[in-house]
């Protein structure tokens, strides 16, 4: 490590940081050893409050930039807490290694420059073994967005954490902890890339795999974004594995794949406040989906208590557009209000194939209950209540799996009862789960 | 990182770590930005002894403990290698950046006075993403019991290793070695917790999650306890992930969740001695029990051969209490002494629900086999022996799911045939196995 | 940490480590506590170019090595870049903490000359907790094998990562790159071994858990082995994790279990170009394979386009010689060229049973696809269009489940239709996935 060439690390850390990077660069320009390589450089960031207000630009392979905290507490909780008791608190932000993303943005424009880390890199080869350790990243406030939320809770403010902006290889992401960020992590064209154990949470949205990619792992994350965001999305990845994750609320979406293929959902466990938890769109094909836990309940915190995805209870838990799919071996809970059901009197879908041909959905259990609200929704005690399963409950009627006209020659097994599973059986295989007294 | 105010690490750790903590709590104080916060800070512990005479309290937030080696050694294998013999060893204890507990402890009394660090903190918000890494925490000694066990035998002596007393979030736990505790880590009220890839073995029990808690992982560790404690115990916790986890023996239980819900125990692989590997009881609801290895034989070590967990064969390897469960492709093997069946002559269950509606056991395989000890049971080649599956073997006569009249609305598929499933089929759903010929 | 006591670390650092255990092992002998270990050390590697000349021996316990950066880039890829090109690269080589390894070494004598680590050591106990971390081991180069493949894409030169010779506790492997190297791990006889997270590809073989062992873990790691070698290979393994790899191309398998038992390879990516993609063989019994994803399909580079690993489509991409395995849940992707297959005009075969009995084989789906090279195989574009699914596709037959005669007593549900299953119903319990209609 060096002592940087200038600048302020608790004023800018970002200029600190470009200026690291700055002088790894030349240092690199000298090598002549002919196996001699290029081998980039560690930063540390001490536990301690950093202001960012230069973005910082990646463009060297083999950067670690490491801290010692990822520092997540709860913004969300403490900005619904009214100020007046904020001097009683024993913290009011953040902690551990901390950014503090001070970048103006606007994401109506280029949303790349709302990002606190930028990595960008043209020519051959792809920019490799970048790595991001344990610290925070923290974008302070969201702003007013138009609507009724209070602008603390719109996850609105144009900044990004971390933006890869070009191709790349076997990136990874550990131990970091993202809080309050329009987008935490946006990576395009990703090859054998890493996100493993990180924190992402209170942010607008979460992981975005964009571009395409090949042969990555998002993998034993604690992970939650905003209402109209998404905590794990994906497009036009192969061999993308998604597992041991803990996907908790809200987000739009808990796991959205759009024409990624051949790639494995598998072991994760969801959570979501709405349907469309989990979608495979755009012809998303040869997909394993098996031993997950998927959980839909009802909002129980008051500042939300309004907010959805804007899908009815049609929609799906999971929505296939694709085929070859395979769906094994999960548990869904649906436990809802019913009188709260969109459109009125629904009954809800969990399993909805909607194109594509030659899904198999075999051994699939849903659990699904009417719980009538009765705590008045005060917050902390209804999701106490909620997790717990101790408030009174009814049986719900719902359709295990849909598959409509668009989509046919698939399997379904063992997947639901024959009265709640609606398929045309003459262009489908359907075995039913067994009735009491088969 | 500071060099701290005073005190001999070497000689009390803990009296040093403490007054690090102070310091860091003054210069908390001291920070009057209005998005500044208190980010903590790292304690960094080199490889070496320490002995730890003062109990550590944490009550702030953002504190990483770090070190350089989870330094396990096994002592229980020491311990049991006669004396003379010492002198030859190369090593006698566990290293890494090494703990020596030498808190006097009473686990009549309080039990979080045995413990080395002590996490307690009132008011709000809840203490956040405090971190352990990388260490070991050696509780160096157990003591006689009353029983005939050898006392380093007993997994008594009233130490814990890291007790969580408040309710927290976003805490981590990564990499750190337990060994010779009588509780390693005890943590109550978790939120989005993570421990994750840790060496907890040794220890009368391991992982103790009490009061409530959510959205929290227990993922990637290697695990194994004493014979009378958990190994992994959650109470009251919904949306907990526990995966990946390679559990050893001993153990009286491999996973043992009460009144948890809505949470998964999938892709670990589980190893015990005794029955009761699995528990699910307490209105344990709507869980995801899918693609684990459950192995239960005999306990091949002399000086733990007559030591059990009290439950006789007919109890279960998996028992569940509570409605709703998936238990969907598992494996299970059974590898017992036919002679030595409690009651004489039982026939050993395999999964049985005792109360309970609504769940859904289905395609799971168990393999049973008859074992008669041939190699005098001395200790590491009997384990080979048994681990390699080299013995000789016959089949053994089981009940590979039990449904207790207490229990009803059940679903029973592909898992046993139309011998090995005992229940009801009037009040449940069932599916043999075909059998072969079918 | 210590400075070391001589020696040039960019000329030789096995030399300099070599010094610092010395100085280690020299210090622990001063120890006369009797609860006082002899806790090892930690031997940092900043980011930089290292040389290795001289092995490494490691006989103490309790030592970590640690980098910072596992700094991999495509070798591969590189190489294959025509050399006038090359000025106009970023990087040429590996980077992070890098280890250049020198070592003269040739494979046809004793293998573990050719290691760059090698961890030794006679008596008891067993040697423990040695730890790497985050580091990079490159081979640099390969060399002619006789072959007609380039030097540079043989995968031979003799030259091994890290050697563990000696039965060992509780190793760890963590953050760690491996490139270019003939083996990159190669364990004997582990206890409690975790391998995780690393980033092991473009050697010739990856992970080799050779002799015996118990109780271990290999999980979320990304890995990809030559064409002739193993991603993971175990032998003589009880208690085995494998899961949550990306295991991609090429290896001649991508998980390979030798007379393993009790073990679990679940909820892996494996991606492969030849038949023979996960093998359970010599008497492996009673494992668990459940929800993986499998994907065979055609190799796409240029300069490998004509390799394979010696078996043809009747091999299956899934062999069995064992007793009593679960095979639950897993998707199999057979995407091929059908004027390709071997021998010409063959039903490729997914799951084969060639001997050993009681296997339960239930809810496995496979998708089979004839696809046609239309893109004139032009590297890169192919592949991205292969993982896309892109191309254009007709049904292809298959057998799904091929239980051969020297197998029986096996149950094979729902993985595969009437037509699609090959075996005796006289002596295997079957069901066959319900058709279209049914």
């Amino acid at each position: 490590m060096t002592t940087w060439p200038f600048g302020d690390a608790k004023d800018d850390i970002g200029e600190v940081i470009n200026s690291i990077i700055a002088d790894v660069r030349q240092r690199q320009n000298g090598s002549v050893d002919p196996d001699g390589g290029k081998p980039g450089a560690v930063i540390y960031i001490p536990p301690g409050d950093y202001r960012l207000r230069t973005q910082v630009l990646i463009d060297v392979s083999f950067l670690r930039i490491e801290g010692s905290g990822h520092g997540f507490t709860s913004s969300s909780i403490r900005f619904n807490v009214p100020e007046e008791q904020w001097p009683d608190l024993h913290e009011l932000w953040p902690g551990g290694s901390r950014i503090l993303v001070e970048i103006a943005a606007d994401a109506g424009h280029d949303e790349s420059a709302g990002a606190a880390f930028l990595v960008k890199r043209t020519g051959s080869p792809r920019i490799s073994s970048v790595e991001f350790s344990n610290f925070c990243i923290d974008g302070l406030h969201f702003r007013a967005d138009g609507s009724d939320l209070h602008p603390e809770n719109t996850y609105v403010n144009g900044k990004t954490g971390i933006y890869v902006a070009s191709a790349n290889d076997s990136f990874r992401f550990n131990g970091m902890g993202f809080v309050y960020l329009e987008h935490a992590v946006t990576i395009y064209n990703a090859d054998a890339l890493s996100i493993h154990d990180n924190f992402i949470a209170e942010s607008g949205n979460c992981i975005e795999l964009r571009g395409w990619g090949q042969a990555s792992k998002v993998t034993d994350n604690l992970i939650g974004a905003g209402p109209r965001g998404y905590s794990i999305f994906a497009e036009n990845h192969g061999g993308l594995l998604i597992t041991a994750n803990n996907v908790f609320p809200r987000g739009a979406s808990s796991v959205h794949l759009r024409s990624v293929t051949r790639s494995s959902v598998t072991n994760n466990r969801l959570h979501s406040f709405y349907p469309g938890m989990l979608i495979l769109e755009q012809n998303a094909s040869e997909n394993l989906v098996a031993a997950n836990h998927l959980l839909r309940d009802r909002e129980p915190w008051a500042p939300f208590i309004d907010v959805d995805n804007g899908r009815d209870d049609l929609f799906g838990l999971l929505l296939i557009e694709g085929a070859n799919n395979s769906v094994i071996g999960n548990h869904f809970s649906e436990v809802v209000d019913s009188r709260k059901l969109r459109p009125g009197g629904a009954t809800p879908i969990i399993i909805r194939l909607a194109e594509g041909v030659g899904n198999y959905v075999a051994n699939n259990h849903t659990v699904a209950l009417d719980v009538r609200s009765t705590s008045g929704d005060s917050a902390f005690d209804a999701q106490v209540d909620a997790l717990l399963a101790t408030a009174a409950t009814a049986p719900l009627d719902i359709v295990t799996v849909l598959v409509e006209p668009s989509s046919s020659g698939n399997t379904i097994l063992d997947s639901g009862t024959d009265a709640q599973v609606d398929l045309d059986r003459t262009v489908n295989a359907f075995r039913a789960t067994p009735g009491i007294g088969s």
